[in-house]
């Protein structure tokens, strides 16, 4: 007699096997990205691509209705700008891309070669992140009070080579959007960081159904140069946190190192004060940690390249036609329906290729819900509908014109309970401690092998110490991930000090 | 006495005293763009950056509506694969950003240098084009004829050094999208090239208000190991030609380079056949250059950031507040109508400065549409409205409700005013030419000063030999702009030989 065989699934291995493995093989499965032959950098793949296409299209819309508008600066820096910022930033990032020469040549091998005589005076570094060179814009083109506030974001590719490369959530080359802005007061400034966060924060919530805790960064894991660096941190089903978005208040420290200045309402020079504030396609990585599943990827309807496929099932050559003009018709019908706002997305398969493979690509990709329609659902005017929240062979019949008056409340019915599962997930695995012991053994993996299974998120007083942070990521790669906004002040002892404290932090493992 | 002044004009110089100059000079009086401090490359600023969002919106949809994805490829392109492409590729272009370091260090003099420790093993080239790393990619991605057709579009940025700049027209980097596709057969292959260059044709009418030449390119002029360069081709003002969008049938070249083979359904083994196609910020230089005035820039309503503005005129604290009251009742009234089947856009411009600035700063602008509203408007219930394509006092005072109701009706009006103009102009200045001494008179400015004042395009026959363009080239700057699609067999004598020839060719000189 054999042994009993667990319930096979799409996705190998599964997420309590190994959860680094079953992501990579996530994306993989739904098509999202992969590897190139330059390391690091990825391919971002159709799929993969649409939904950072939907993330762009709703921020974007967030950002210009906050009164924020889009430009565009060079990709190259000239190294004398970071030189700049090195001069005031201690853990300036030295891993750049750097351009040395503007040509190639055939080398006496006949191989293409860097010709020596194109050796560049200043070599130029491929942006890592562009507060410099949007600087050295905004010093020309302030001079007064009433050229302020300048908002702008600018949406583009930024290199930071990666040694230990993670696809999504850690590569060379990723996309991102950055917005720079500049102000007269150091309370409009503050203002405005607050706000993008928060903007990040109702994102994160509506589009990607990702709770967040948003807060302030200790100032060892503040950007280097921010006088303030506040972030939304999401956390992912193996427990652990990812920063998804964060928001710098920089003071006058940019402005100074860019020579920002402009003539105040009393007529004196005074430096701007300024924010960046940015996300990036690593908040792909994240919805995939956050929601998928041992099939594949789970997408919120929201954020879906496509939130419904319809299936024509076509058994018979003399049906076909039929069957296929019933498809279209009935993905018409849904594209005029309207959920969340907006039409609804329908993909009709009309792929030559098996039906079973096709049901199965479909919940690997993730599609909310799946529509099959073949010659006897025709007969019966009616579809089977299968919802990708839940298993994957189980099928509502429902007549035609019915599903279509319905569709939307599904999609918006599903987002929402995406939104609450994740929340459920996080508040399960966010305890509250106060004894070092406890904290220790909240953060020591309960099970020999992988993956690693932690406690989570632990809220936990600290001596707003480094010393501390330290010595607790050295013993146990916990971090500070952030303090929170908004939480009540509460007297309490330090975790591993016990020195008195006033506010408890979110400490947690992290990508 | 003093003589007569000519009318003063917001831009200095004119079109007629200077052409290349007035155009940098619409540039900056715009706030479309200025140059940065790294050579050749540009900052987009805002009202440019907006002009390049809604050519990317247009062209995205209809991108979609014919069958393509996005996706996104990496930046960096091992020199490797340069190689392979050059190996096949005569003319491959050499003027490369090199990457040949990936970390940053101080120096024994403090100063920031690439880590020597650093140095790549293969230096990557920032991409100047990408067929090379998505070839690799399709390589991978095609097995069977079933994987085809591949219809994938990115938007990107690339680099080609430039020696000599000028702003959006020819810059180090600069902003585009590139088309791929891989096909069964050539018969599909070239009927995709046929297809986006009627994309191309059409936006460029619909939206830029620019009538193109299209056709093909000769063997001369053609991308570098396509088979086939088709290419839409406007005239500006100063009657050069700008080719403002290629698109290439490359044959199975690519293919071959890049090992895109595929089991065909005769189960051989077969090369894919390729395309790829391209429009840049390029095109926004050739929107300025078409269209603009010696007031500075001139935007067609469809494609503009904002296609009206209203001017709240508030000469009186005690009447500022009911000023912009109405001022934002009419822009959210205004915003509700739509003009070339989208929402109008409208911008109030509250700035605290002189209203007379404020109009000129519009004017130069180009913005389609200029309403001002006052104290005593309000109580008339009318507005002041100009017309970007009027002279700059001219006014007209319409009621209030009545303006609200026209306002699409006029932007619409002025979208096909421009278009009208343009065609005019290309036709006034497109002349059939049958002897060599008229086409070198032809091409001779008439005035010995700046600017040059050429005769256009010339419609002329040629015995198909790569001899006489170049001789052409060489005696007048002139190249062969295009192969005219679909233009009637004639029977005539080449310009410059005498020889036979069937068709007459597009030559003009060119940016």
């Amino acid at each position: 007699m054999s042994q009993p065989q667990p319930e096979k699934t799409a996705i190998t291995p599964r997420r309590d096997q190994d959860f680094p493995e079953w992501y990579q093989q996530v994306v993989r499965a739904a098509d999202l990205a992969e590897n190139s032959d330059v390391r690091g950098c990825m391919v971002i793949k159709p799929w993969g691509y649409g939904i950072w296409e939907n993330m762009q299209r709703a921020l974007d819309a967030m950002f210009k209705a906050t009164g924020h508008k889009n430009a565009y600066f060079p990709l190259f820096i000239p190294l004398s700008y970071l030189e700049k910022e090195a001069a005031h930033v201690e853990g300036f990032a030295k891993e750049c891309a750097v351009v040395t020469h503007h040509r190639l040549e055939a080398g006496a091998d006949g191989r293409l070669r860097p010709a020596p005589s194109s050796e560049l005076t200043e070599p130029l570094v491929v942006r890592p992140t562009s507060e410099t060179i949007i600087g050295a814009s905004y010093a020309k083109w302030v001079q007064s009070w009433r050229d302020l506030p300048i908002l702008i974001n600018q949406w583009a590719n930024v290199v930071r080579w990666e040694m230990r490369p993670r696809v999504f959530l850690r590569t060379t080359e990723f996309l991102w959007q950055e917005g720079h802005t500049a102000h007269e007061t150091a309370a409009e400034a503050v203002a405005e960081t607050e706000q993008m966060l928060r903007v990040y924060e109702t994102f994160a919530r509506d589009y990607l159904a990702l709770p967040v805790f948003t807060g302030e960064k200790s100032a060892t894991e503040r950007f280097p140069g921010a006088v303030q660096t506040l972030c939304i941190e999401a956390m992912v089903q193996d427990r652990k946190a990812i920063q998804a978005g964060t928001s710098h208040f920089l003071g006058q420290n940019f402005a100074k190192a860019s020579g920002i200045k402009f003539q105040s309402r009393e007529g004196k020079e005074e430096h701007a004060w300024t924010t960046s504030w940015g996300v990036s396609t690593r908040l792909i990585g994240t919805l995939i940690m956050a929601h998928s599943d041992d099939d594949g990827l789970v997408l919120p309807p929201r954020i879906a390249p496509s939130q419904i496929v319809i299936i024509p099932v076509t058994p018979k050559p003399e049906t076909r036609d039929a069957v296929l003009a019933a498809a279209q018709l009935l993905a018409t019908e849904l594209r005029a329906q309207t959920a969340f706002g907006e039409k609804l997305t329908v993909e009709v398969d009309k792929r030559d290729i098996g039906g079973g493979t096709k049901t199965w690509d479909w919940i690997k990709k993730g599609v909310p819900l799946r529509v099959e329609l073949g010659p006897r659902d025709l007969e019966k005017g009616s579809v089977a509908v299968a919802r990708r929240d839940r298993g994957p062979k189980e099928k509502a019949l429902i007549p035609n014109a019915e599903f279509v008056g319905q569709a939307a409340a599904i999609l918006e019915e599903m987002q929402a309970g995406l939104l609450a599962r994740a929340t459920a997930h996080r508040d399960a695995h966010t305890v509250k401690i106060d004894t070092k012991e406890e904290f220790y053994a909240f953060f020591t993996a309960k099970n020999a092998g992988k993956p690693e299974i932690h406690g989570g998120f632990a809220l936990a007083h600290w001596n707003g110490s480094a010393e501390v942070e330290e010595k607790i990521k050295d013993d146990l790669k916990v971090t500070i991930r952030c303090i929170p906004t908004g939480a009540p002040e509460e007297d309490g002892h330090c975790i591993l000090t016990g020195e008195p404290s006033k506010r408890r932090v979110v400490w947690a493992k992290s990508y």
